[in-house]
């Protein structure tokens, strides 16, 4: 038992940045030490991340991602390196004995999760995604409604859109638009969450069909192969539940997560990343329809359901929840399966839309 | 020229009782008479309109269409006829040299789509399709955003989806289930919606491909074919837009157009008929995401677009605009060769979807 979960971070990716608050926030973590191949790179990046967010520890900068792995004053690491790499360093900071937190997607197939799971199981250490609005107080709330069976009653179809517009030098020169980093495109770096969202939905039941279209592919010279950039899927449920998802590098941002039952229907238009602000939101209900005489009527009748908590950055922020629950499992030595498992069912779905796309949109059966 | 269109209501189905409303109000039209095949049920008709909104003329209740059809008085039809028999109605009116508007589905094909076309242009007179928003006020304005380069720039993807939740008993004695009178289902009947939304949106360009799944069909014993009571549909465009629709009779109610594009997107959720109220409107504009430091921030940055016009039934309601527009035509002596060209495009992609949907899904090249 700790108090205090010791973290790593291996790699400087942009998104550590955000997560070096996170964990500051959290209360039950610290920041010991940033790896990078380059030992000045890692500093600049503690620097940066202390101008904006100062931390009272100090944090060493280290150039070397094993020796990082190896040191004995770490209990956690915080891996957001590229999908295509990872793998390896997963595996190695497992049989170091370290508790791992990974960027999604995680792997470049379902295999490679599994190996990476197994390598976390055997070592009893704790896998996790990073998803971070699994941890957001909005998802139990939301799970009410669903559940309350009268707002959605049975659930028919969802529809999730998640997307950004990146310009072309992104696009020309961002690891996410590059084969051998991260092979499926946009499908990886924003359907992670649709799909994430959709089973979460559906409390994890995994679809018994899965569809995929790449929309618009881009094949860059550096790139070995083709990589989508727009992409669209389907999962299909046996209980007659439909879903639809499109992700995409070249629409502007949208985080649409629509579910429509027998009864009404909910709506989040920020389902990854709340707006800002110190509330977090979505809106539920049934319209209803009235017609007297020659007068029909459509009622709104939607609510805004809303739980007290920031959008981002402060101690109660989803993201500072995503780390603090990880310290938490760590600091009292406990391993909770349930997190490994449902990357693996995530990136399965992931994997079967893209080998979909890739054989002309047949339908693949789970 | 006239002051006003005199027109005959052929049939007495429900939603005849609100444009009854509609031409009342229009300020340009009237109703001079209304024909069942049952003058007993033309005359309760009559009764239960004139209880819910009264009108200043007289209005005669005939026991056949064909009667109706021949009167020297009137000059316009509403035909709200089932799809499986309306044809026939829409040739004699055009021939007896009547305008006609239309119900939808317009046709249980497009090829007799084309033939009710072809009657009307023979024989000079005006053919339209009865979808009220496309005369709503809010349309002009949605136009204005989405050409205004910025709120949504370059059009992605279109999301629409129309539902409504019907019973047991509806779906066991409503004619929307049975395959002679209203052979598409729920593809017909709220099908017609999304697609001509999407259509809309791509300025009635014609998508290159269309492929549609039945997701729930029901199958009743008075019913010689299956009806999808739950489908969905995609459209593909030359310029790289896909679209996806929903619809279905086992979905509480929802409205929703969702439209992305490179700059941001639009929505609406209230497409079909607008939620109540003085005030129809949609969101628009673009989540603005920044980053300062640790601290990534998604602003909201969505305006509420609206326009002054009552949702139903009100003199500037859209079904209103809709009955004013056809007696604008006609009191002008004018034939719009647009408003039938809309008609068959909407029909071509909905034969097109229920095509595919009995091929497995298969697409269909337009």
């Amino acid at each position: 038992m700790s108090d205090v979960c010791r973290w790593g971070i291996l790699s400087t990716a942009g998104i550590a940045m955000k997560n070096w608050h996170s964990i500051a926030a959290s209360g039950n973590g610290q920041v010991v030490a940033v790896a990078s191949r380059d030992a000045a790179k890692a500093q600049k990046f503690i620097d940066e991340c202390s101008a904006s967010v100062p931390v009272p520890q100090p944090v060493e900068a280290i150039g070397s991602y094993d020796e990082l792995i190896a040191r004995e004053d770490i209990q956690a690491l915080y891996i957001p390196l590229p999908t295509g790499v990872r793998k390896e360093w997963v595996i190695k900071a497992a049989e170091a004995g370290k508790h791992v937190m990974v960027e999604k997607p995680c792997g470049v197939t379902a295999a490679d999760v599994q190996e990476m799971i197994a390598a976390c199981e055997q070592n009893n250490v704790q896998f996790m995604d990073g998803v971070m609005f699994m941890h957001s107080a909005r998802l139990p709330q939301l799970r009410s409604v669903l559940d309350d069976g009268k707002s959605v009653g049975e659930i028919r179809r969802i529809c999730t859109q998640f997307s950004f517009c990146a310009d072309e030098d992104w696009i020309g020169s961002n690891i996410r638009a590059n084969s051998d980093l991260e092979p499926a495109g946009c499908l990886g770096d924003l359907g992670w969450y649709t799909i994430r969202m959709i089973l979460w939905t559906m409390n994890y039941e995994m679809p018994t069909e899965v569809s995929g279209r790449i929309l618009t592919g881009v094949k860059r010279d550096d790139s070995p192969q083709e990589v989508p950039i727009e992409f669209q899927g389907e999962m299909h449920f046996a209980n007659g539940v439909s879903a639809v998802f499109y992700n995409s590098f070249r629409t502007q941002h949208q985080q649409l997560a629509h579910i429509s039952g027998d009864k009404g229907y909910v709506e989040l238009n920020d389902f990854v990343l709340p707006f800002y602000g110190n509330r977090v939101s979505f809106e539920a209900g049934s319209h209803e329809f009235i017609f007297e005489g020659c007068r029909f009527i459509m009622n709104r009748n939607l609510r805004t359901e809303s739980v007290s908590e920031h959008s981002n950055n402060m101690p109660n922020a989803q993201e500072t929840h995503l780390f603090r629950n990880f310290s938490t499992l760590v600091n009292e030595g406990r391993v909770d399966a349930h997190w490994p498992e449902i990357t693996l069912k995530t990136q399965q779905v992931l994997d079967a839309s893209l080998q979909s796309a890739h054989n002309g949109g047949q339908a693949i059966s789970l």
